[in-house]
């Protein structure tokens, strides 16, 4: 198809200048997202992917679209810059130094479920047929939907915008979908004589169509479901088309041995990978560039951003990981949350209330409960403490903390960077540690315990007298100084 | 319309004395809550907004019930006691008292759908054809809905209960809403010649148009859409109603610039507003009177109860917060947990694992990693290290921690209350600060670090020696106090 | 309806051998889960429920598929190994040692939504019309659907496979659902005359019926709705059919009173249980044998696997708790971590980032804040303050905290077990204990507090001077040392 199209000479316009001022955002609506893609994406990639050269007509806020387009697609579209919002026709208008093709494409850019097939079906019949102009039409009975009226008599088509419409609507089913199949010569004779509304004193494309028809000339359609050309043009429409688009990605993967437990419930972005056999929690939002092996369980309330996951690994319920890779045959969360380019090797175990940041967690080695980890590199074998802390940071800069091979971190232990334990050390439960640790040291960073027998009597008593202070927090400092 | 309705000299009876049985909670169903307001409300704020004096017709659990609309309606609504369960008709009669308009409508209050636009449409149209009664009907052809059925014939008009019904229900798709306008002239004279139901023995509104019909009187019906006057008997109904109470307030939201990332998960109060730009993720759960600024990111499974959230501020997923005030541009979470009238001021951030509860953080303060906050108040440019600790009770009394501007609060810090942590002061890692600090003082309280070298392999060997003593705790015990 | 079954003398076969390619797990599909219940077990229970004694053919993974049956039900079903996959005719064929009574009911193993009055339906039907063979069929217009297509004449009656099947499958809309009532004798004569199809050589159980046909034998069609026999062969149709038997369920807890927030959400086990006038949240995941009382609060985004739950007891948001024990009247949550075996008594609390594994929790006890509870019994009214942590393990093995009845544990208090802290003691914040406490004493493990004034611009100068080293570090260690 790739090379017949080539050999046809075509090249696409994207119409893609528009305000988006339904979004009331103040943002352009291109760039909204559709399955974490921008939604100006989707038509373009079909384009790209069909090499047909493109140009982009770029007006509002096209500094952000650019940027989007050429952050996907590099230099592969070119921009073309309409300076007024004077309609598709004048749009058209301000690309006529790129004409080049015998045959120039042109759709609306919010388009995001039009598929690489209905293209293809489109320039076929277009070629088929010889046609002047041809463009693609669906079927749809909303009489508040603002897509133009596609009216068939015997010998003559024609559209007429929507707001322009005189009639009931509701009994005007074929639509005018945005996508048309124009020879270039055509356009050259006539996009000149175009003239505007006489309501919106735009120029419209689709008077192009009436043009032709009058003409005589040969003027094609291809009717196209109407879910495959729904515009987006605010939250409303924007909702209905990434719930198709969702669909379709979670079907696919289901396809491929992918069990969602309430499917419709999971956020799955376009560019996620998942391998079979491996089952994903209600909830569970996939984003990204998020990448998972097989046989894994991905629990309820988990949130996966750019996540890599191994083999064979779950992932607990309420557990979020960002930017992060973890290994194979691990286990993560609940409440586990990973991030800033973390690293799990294969075994790691990551657990209850454990912040993973900026860190690697060496094979076989377990963090389970309520643990800070930052700026620390952890080797194979080690296990870490309930309550552990981590103190990265002094107020100005950040500091590494190394644990190696085997060491034992007892529970509640506060760990002050830069330090160095080494392997098969031990530190003791409720340590502060402050200096590097020795292989096979035990180092002890706390308090004596001392019990004062009958105290908590008389701490309780205190209370109760001065309700307002803090009686035991007072009677502890006492009793504690008083045996020094 | 507000004034051509006095002009008309209405009043309303709101009918809310049934016994909920279907909803098997042994509460009165109409405080039940769809989109966090008890439904009786929405009907009954209907007329409150168009200055209708209105009664309602209590019975069963009428405390809780009177309760629930004075908070929200003050005495703008009379409550009338229906002592026996006998139906409809009889708890018109109830009310007889308290009728001195023209025209008295009679609704059911378990109509939680039922829009102003319904009931001013069905005034009118009882006005332009002075009838003596009007009512609402609906098109639903389920024969298991328990609706009365209308029969209309050339000449007349008449209601016959679902349970009385004799024939085939599925074929009467015609159903009695259960929204009634009836001239008073007409209930003073009828209204007593009601006659018990054979079957049920109570007295039903319902005869009162058979009796019209019967007179040659004007019986005018006006339809709406069975949405709309959806009845709700059970937890099934409810949810169905509450599912298109959703759907309208989600769509009001979209239209306003909001966008909803998985809309059908979002649970969201009818007392909520949100501006324009900020993005809902997928589940949360947006109750009570919270407000979201514009341009905010609210992620997925997030709570926010009574919650005020300034502009720019990002909620990351997996964060409940209740009751409390986040200023613009804070970023809270993930797994943040924020209640108890707090508030962050501007540029705060609060992180994983942290609580903050009762207590104040200023601008461009941060506690980001497993905190509790209790009764604190810190100043602005605080750093607040991991693993803080607030001892803010003592068992009987609650004590206020204050740490002033730009502290430094060392990681895994246990600070007892009452306490002052005065500006510019840090506190070494591990301590338990029981004393204020003075302002630029450095606050140590921990034990200094000893390394026991090769005593990891001795611990080790103990352990495996008794493996059911803690042989590392009494080796610790002994090395820690042989050395001091 | 049993005895009348019995009477008739039936035997159940299900066809279980298959091999699952479409789900690409490489697992049997016939052990996937519907509702937290492997799929095959659901028709297998009617038999079970009506004590008609059933075999089921088994083949791939016949191992695993066994294990399931009979951790169910036992000794009640009856296994016969089909060596080779040869098509239904074969797998019935492997069963002839097995027949003994009059009549023979052959279903596929894959079709989790039929119910026993489908069941009870066709056995009567059959036997009411003295039937040679009985069949269910099903009105399903699908083309792509791959059932065999039942074909009427005036006189006869036939079977085509889909892929056998010449013409549009699309005007074909009666299907074979799978389930086929035999007599015994019928079979006895018939089977070894099948022929394998020329199109997959296997032997097809439904060319039995164009035998019975052709031969003027009384063949008898049952229509069922198509949701009741539809068969499983994808994730696809798993998610169909799971979100069917999941609205059942949901849709009779609602009917019994328990309000569920965002219904669609919930992921809800076939032998969950909830009481009356308690609400379960969106998204709550309710799993396994788990049990929830009345009045109970169950907020979004919980997961409760085999968890029981006492009457008013309010679960938090984003909480996990597994195979646990919560007493009436309690409260957990938001984000607790409840797992192993362990119980909360009444009156019980355990609030946010708290994980209890292993333990006992005494009435009126609270732990609201950041602790690791692990192999710990805690008495009753027992104060736990914030993060605390229990230190369980020393590396090779678990050891037990028991704290009595009225102890105050101090706040960050580091638990080193196996300890006792008897009963009204008290720990002072930021202790470490390694000993035992005894009752009414106060137990103090931790350093005292030293201020220095005007460190804190003296360690800040310093980081300044050396940023990449921890200068504050230093400091700390320097000033604290020198003062020893």
């Amino acid at each position: 198809m790739t090379r017949h199209t080539k050999a046809q000479s075509i090249q696409a316009i994207i119409l893609a200048a528009g305000a988006s001022s339904r979004f009331k955002t103040g943002r352009t609506k291109l760039v909204e997202k559709i399955c974490g893609r921008s939604m100006v994406l989707y038509p373009t990639d079909i384009f790209v992917n069909l090499n047909i050269p493109t140009v982009m007509v770029v007006g509002f806020q096209k500094d952000i679209l650019e940027e989007v387009v050429k952050e996907e697609f590099g230099n592969k579209v070119t921009f073309i810059h309409q300076q007024e919002q004077r309609g598709t026709g004048h749009a058209i208008q301000c690309t006529r130094d790129s004409w080049h093709a015998d045959t120039i494409l042109v759709i609306n850019g919010d388009m995001p479920l039009v598929t690489q097939e209905n293209i293809e079906k489109l320039i076929k019949k277009h070629h088929d047929n010889d046609a002047t102009i041809s463009f693609a039409t669906a079927h749809h009975c909303d009489p508040e939907a603002m897509y133009g009226r596609v009216i068939q008599g015997d010998d003559s088509i024609k559209i007429i915008e929507a707001k322009d419409f005189e009639g009931d609507l509701s009994e005007q089913c074929c639509i005018n979908a945005g996508i048309y199949l124009i020879k270039r010569s055509f356009l050259e004779n006539y996009l000149d004589k175009l003239q505007p509304s006489a309501v919106t004193k735009e120029w419209y494309i689709t008077d192009l169509i009436n043009i032709a028809s009058a003409h005589k000339l040969t003027v094609q359609t291809v009717a196209v479901p109407f879910d495959r050309i729904r515009g987006v043009n605010d939250f409303k429409e924007l909702w209905a088309a990434e719930q198709i688009k969702k669909s379709e990605i979670i079907q696919h993967w289901m396809s491929n041995g992918v069990r969602f437990a309430v499917a419709h419930n999971v956020q799955i972005d376009w560019n996620v990978t998942i391998e079979s056999g491996t089952s994903i929690g209600s909830g569970a939002q996939l984003l990204g560039n998020t990448k998972i092996g097989k046989d894994c369980a991905i629990e309820a309330f988990t949130c996966l951003k750019n996540a890599i996951i191994g083999n064979r690994t779950t992932v607990y319920a309420n557990s979020v990981i960002e930017k992060s890779e973890i290994g194979a045959d691990c286990f993560v969360g609940p409440f586990s949350f990973i991030h800033g380019n973390s690293t799990l090797n294969n075994n790691a175990t990551i657990g209850s209330f454990v912040e993973v940041n900026r860190s690697e967690i060496g094979a076989f080695s377990k963090a389970k409960h309520l643990s800070y980890l930052g700026d620390t590199t952890v080797g194979q074998k080690v296990a870490l403490g309930a309550g552990l802390v981590t103190c990265n940071y002094d107020g100005i800069n950040k500091h590494k903390t190394i644990i190696k091979d085997n060491a034992f971190i007892g529970g509640n232990n506060t760990i002050v960077a830069p330090v160095v334990i080494d392997e098969s050390a031990i530190t003791a439960a409720g340590s502060t540690i402050t200096e590097n640790v020795p292989a096979h040291a035990l180092a002890i960073g706390r308090a004596r315990q001392i019990n004062k027998e009958g105290y908590a009597d008389k701490v309780r008593a205190k209370q109760t007298i001065k309700p307002l202070a803090s009686a035991m927090t007072e009677a502890l400092k006492t009793t504690y100084e008083s045996q020094q």
